[in-house]
């Protein structure tokens, strides 16, 4: 099993460019990096999100990054030359219990995610293709899942250095803290 | 330890009306389906969504119920009254992996998910304020691994009964069976 600080996990969304919705394009990239990805590919996207997520950055710290227009085939093509699996995220691939073994033996990987209308050809050109039940619900939801049982739960406990703020946990207020 | 099939997981979303987001909502629903809550309270939505819900559960099973319109007060005063423990997400909560252990004791649990803006009073009308992580994401990703915790993995098992469709988990394509 390698140690999730040993990881390097990154996502990739394969967009629909009939249905784009930034809404859940600002929650996958910050559920990407809040979970310890170190960066996601969006093929297409408003500037926007990179104004979001710099300034979370800035904010609360760490490195995440977001790259844009790169095409879905390049990403998995420059993943398989440097070693990194493949992992697509549907409802119709196996059972994440059943692969989850496997998975936590990576050190390089690429999370995919989908849209509604992925195309067929990603399903044969990934490594895994791996359902987080086999239920219509998020790509978010199961992204978060995935990422959090493919590093055990250690990313829940992942410092983001040089952030601007720091949250003290707190059990019925909001408590936070300037970095001096 | 409460085993999953013997817990009763309901969801509330406490909802900002400034800034309503149908799509989240729907996720919030399919996220709660698929991951073994039994129900979710809006507090006041689109239509669509109970069709979209309806819909959902009549294809891939089970008995989801979306409960609309009654006010976050009274919801979280009925949970009180049938000693149902309330667990309101957010990042600045106690870190999930510290009190992960006393939630699974529970049998009886309503997750609170709030929005952008949720009312002071929430923290301190609640039982647990929990965080998955003390970083900004989504409240998608956060009542997803929740509940998947709460429930150690055992809701990735889950049968959805009655369904007029079903996956057959494949490695690389989709397979789906009609009920006959």
């Amino acid at each position: 099993m390698v140690r999730a600080s040993e990881m390097s996990i990154r996502v990739l969304r394969v967009e629909n460019r009939f249905v784009r919705d930034d809404r859940t394009l600002t929650h996958l990239c910050l559920v990407s990096r809040a979970l310890g990805a170190e960066a996601i590919y969006l093929e297409d996207v408003e500037k926007d999100i990179l104004g979001t997520v710099a300034e979370v950055n800035k904010t609360w710290g760490g490195t995440f990054k977001v790259i844009l227009g790169e095409p879905w085939k390049t990403v998995l093509k420059q993943a398989k030359a440097e070693g990194r699996k493949t992992v697509h995220l549907t409802m119709y691939g196996l059972p994440l219990q059943e692969v989850i073994d496997q998975l936590r033996r990576l050190d390089k990987i690429l999370v995919v995610v989908g849209g509604p209308k992925v195309p067929g050809k990603v399903y044969h050109e990934v490594d895994y293709n791996v359902a987080v039940t086999s239920q219509p619900h998020s790509e978010i939801a199961a992204l978060a899942i995935v990422l959090h049982e493919i590093q055990s739960g250690e990313e829940l406990r992942r410092n983001f250095a040089s952030g601007r703020l720091k949250i003290l946990p707190s059990p019925k207020s909001k408590k936070v803290v300037e970095s001096t």
